[in-house]
């Protein structure tokens, strides 16, 4: 099959795949739960699950955002779901956006209540972005509440916690 | 603010909302579970739910469709969700697209497993329709296991359980 | 060590362990969760499971009954919990607790609501099972709605839902 | 109805009750969950439900403890149901054990995962140490793991996070 049809799934963490450690209280990464998500999901998309890694987007630097555009770059897949803590989800959209990559659909989500907790956004959210990667125009696009944003037009609004057109 | 631009949600039941009654052992419908989905989602798209109907599709006759139908055609919002049961999902589709009700998204979803029940893809779906309805063109899809299918190149495959091109 | 310490759960079935089959729309029966739920519940304590059928308590009949019987009068054991319908769980109690089966203590628990659906009692009524098989005296005992009751004061409140005293 | 006979259920905190505050991405109290649990359960004993605090047990002080000893000797019920962090539950334990309240008895349970994620072992602890409280003579006991120790025999094992008899 022509890769350029399939959707390339990048992981790099956020509260989307933490989890509870038991022993300590506090949250960390073991592994991703996307491929168990798209099963639950029923999803029977040509998908190709790649972790790039595995952090709280508070961490994000420069070099991890270069990783991030250079394996986008040099990919022959043309649409790309980013998974991504919804700290800085904005400044590696816009990242993306600004950044020679091609004609690509590339869309970024991300959960606010981890997908192993009970009431998470995960499922819906990552249904969306799916749905989003497929049917939107080249570009960048931040897909949370539901909704789409184009990089250079969202923002998190830290008192609320929702995404929102700028 | 202009209704055109909001989404309105049609519910008509299906395993999507179908509940477990303990004292029978039987499934049920009660009220539907959309808002509290969307909720959990963290949605912040502006819609309204309004319940037409709480059956299973294999109940659906032409009288039920006619009033769907009624439904789509005299609102003024020109995008719509509707939550169906899966087993004539394509039927009321591919009736929604024959008819005259002019330049309007319509996007039918389900779920193979109660929202109720653990391990539902009833999130994955109601996300993954919402953002179809907002980026496709108008026209009538099915939107199930991830993809959104145009109601004439749609059927579900009795032996999986999984939505096919046709 | 010593088997007569270690307590034997023998699953029989009932709504505890029924699941939802999504391309029929029924519940039926896979295989048993209690080991699932024991590693969940993080139990320490020492059983063997042993799945001597899994059906519905109406489905139950004296042979299947005297089965289980057998079972409990020959193993090593003195301890047992039995995972059982709630419709018939009151009759098979009498049974075991009108046979000769020696000084055991016997805890018959279910579910109002299969464990792998949402919001089931299953989880509460296996610690609670658990807990009186190890602090009750020899008897029969039924076990649910958070109480033990002795096999011959008890029965199922068909309207309710709920195990009375009689 | 004699409140001898009933149960009155402590509520102190612990991971038992912790939730998960999306805005910030830490746990946090908000109310204890016990209520709705003991529903879930389909519990129909005769509690009373009193929260007296909501700390994690590792910033519990005399002074805490101090509190709890009064009201479990002022109180007419004489079974108690303590739910605490499971990291100084040992303590609390021996400190009742120790002291002179009468003729009671005194379980004290909690949970390695808040109730509020999915895979908690919280509602298999409540139906564990609420069936214990019932059936144990007299004394304090820690119900944990599936099995109830008397506070003098009992430790917290903090590599395993199981408690284990001493």
């Amino acid at each position: 099959m022509d890769t350029k049809d399939s959707i390339r799934i990048l992981v790099t963490g956020g509260t989307f795949d933490k989890e509870y450690d038991e022993l300590t209280g506090s949250l960390f990464f073991k592994d991703t739960h996307v491929g168990e998500m798209l099963r639950l999901g029923r999803s029977e998309l040509k998908v190709t699950i790649e972790t790039l890694m595995l952090i709280d987007s508070l961490e994000m630097t420069d070099s991890h955002r270069d990783r991030l555009l250079e394996v986008v770059r040099s990919a022959s897949e043309n649409r790309f779901l980013i998974t991504h803590g919804t700290d800085t989800m904005e400044v590696t959209a816009r990242r993306l956006a600004g950044a020679d990559i091609g004609q690509k659909t590339i869309v970024l989500t991300g959960a606010m209540i981890p997908y192993k907790f009970g009431s998470s956004d995960g499922m819906f959210n990552l249904g969306s972005a799916l749905a989003f990667v497929q049917a939107l125009p080249p570009g960048v696009y931040v897909a949370m509440n539901g909704q789409a944003f184009p990089a250079e037009h969202v923002r998190k609004n830290r008192n609320s916690g929702k995404f929102e057109w700028i």
